[in-house]
C-alpha cells in the first residue's frame, strides 16, 4: 500500500475525475435534449456507468483507509466527507441519466418552445458541481458558501419553469405530455443543485468545523 | 465514554428511532393529502426537525466511533453503513415534506378523483422502510432482497399513476395543475423507495460482503 498521505492524493484525485464526468454528464443531457442529439445521450449512459465503477472503487478505498491507517481527527473527517461525497456524486450520475431519459422520449416530437431557462439551469449546476470539488479539494469555505448561494439562483429558475411550463399545458392539452417532460427535466437539474450543495456544506464543515446543515439562516 | 459494544448498540437504537419518525411522516404526509388534514401536515414538519437532529447527533456518534474506537473489519463495515442509512434517512424525511408542500397546495380545492394507487404506495413505501432498517438490525440478507422486489410494485405504481393523471389533464386543462401536484407526490413516494432500496443494499453489503449496487440482474 502507498504511504497515507499519497493515498489521500489519490482519493481526492479519484473524486474531481468523477466529479469531471458528472459535469460532462450534465452538460450533455441537456445538449441531447436541445440539440435531439442521441448520441450525446448515449454518452451519458457510458458516463454513467463509469461513474458507477468509481463509486464502487472510491467506497471501496475510502473504507480501507479508515480500516487501515486508523486516521485521526482532519483525515478521519477529510475521509467520512469523501465518502459522502461520492455517494453524491454517484446519484448526480442517475439524475443525468433520468434526463437523457426524457430527453430520449421527446427525440422525435418537436419542442413546443426553443429551451432557455433549463440550458442556463445546465449551465450554473454544471458551474456548482466545480466549485463544490475545488471547495473540497483547497479546502476552500467561501467557494462552498458561493454554491449555497448559486443554489437559491437555480430555485428560482426552476419556478419560472414550471410557471412557464404549466400555463402552456393549461393552455394546449396537446402540450401536456412534453410539458411534463420538461418539467421533470428541470426537477432533475434543481435536485443535482441540490446535491452540489450538500457537497458544499460537507466542505464547511470539513474545513471550518460549523455544522451548517439544516440552517437556513447561515446561508443567507 | 460507554462500552463500545454498547455505542454500537446505540447507534442502531437511533437510527431505528429515526425510522420510525420517518415511517410515521410518509404515513401523515399522504394522509394529509388525501383528508385535507393540515395537523398531519404540521406533525411532518415536526418530525422533520426532530429527524434533522437526529441525523447530526448520529453523524456525530459515528464519526466519534471511528476515531477513538479504531474498529476492525465487522464493526467497521457496521458503522460506515450507518453513516450512509442516516444520510438516507434525513433525505427522506425531506422529501415527506415534500409530499406536504404539494397537500397543503391542494388544501383547499376538491381532489380530481378519489386517490387509490398513492395510499397504496404509501403503505408499500412504509414497509419498505420497516424491513430495511429490520433487516440491518437483524443483519437479515433475505428481508433485506425483499425490499429490492418491494422497490419495482412502488415503480410500477408510480408508473400508473402517472398514465392515469396524465390522461385526466389532456381530457381537461383545468386539471392541469393538481395533476402536477399529485404526479410530484406519486414521485416522491417513488424516491422514497429508492432511499429504502439503497438501504437494503447497504444491507447486503454489510452481512453477505456483496456489493448488489448497480447490479440490476442480482436484484431478479
Amino acid at each position: 500500500m502507498r504511504h497515507f498521505v499519497e493515498e489521500l492524493d489519490y482519493l481526492r484525485s479519484r473524486l474531481l475525475e468523477m466529479s469531471g464526468l458528472v459535469e460532462d454528464s450534465v452538460h450533455r443531457s441537456v445538449l441531447s435534449l436541445a440539440e435531439k442529439d442521441a448520441q450525446q445521450a448515449q454518452r451519458v449512459l457510458h458516463n454513467e456507468a463509469e461513474i458507477n465503477r468509481m463509486e464502487i472503487e472510491i467506497d471501496d478505498l475510502a473504507t480501507r483507509l479508515l480500516a487501515l491507517q486508523q486516521p485521526m481527527a482532519t483525515d478521519l473527517r477529510f475521509i467520512t466527507a469523501a465518502i459522502k461525497i461520492n455517494n453524491d456524486l454517484e446519484r448526480m450520475g442517475d439524475l443525468a441519466v433520468n434526463i437523457v431519459e426524457r430527453a430520449l422520449s421527446l427525440m422525435h416530437e418537436p419542442l413546443m418552445k426553443p429551451l432557455i431557462d433549463i440550458p442556463l439551469m445546465a449551465d450554473r449546476v454544471q458551474s456548482m458541481i466545480r466549485k463544490s470539488l475545488d471547495a473540497f479539494v483547497k479546502k476552500d469555505a467561501e467557494l462552498a458558501r458561493n454554491v449555497l448561494v448559486s443554489d437559491d439562483a437555480v430555485d428560482e429558475l426552476c419556478g419560472s419553469v414550471y410557471t412557464e411550463l404549466i400555463s402552456y399545458m393549461e393552455r394546449d392539452p396537446k402540450t401536456v405530455r412534453q410539458g411534463i417532460n420538461l418539467m421533470f427535466v428541470a426537477r432533475n437539474l434543481e435536485r443535482l443543485a441540490d446535491h452540489a450543495t450538500n457537497i458544499a456544506e460537507d466542505v464547511l464543515f470539513l474545513v471550518q468545523g460549523v455544522d451548517v446543515r439544516h440552517h437556513a439562516e447561515t446561508r443567507e
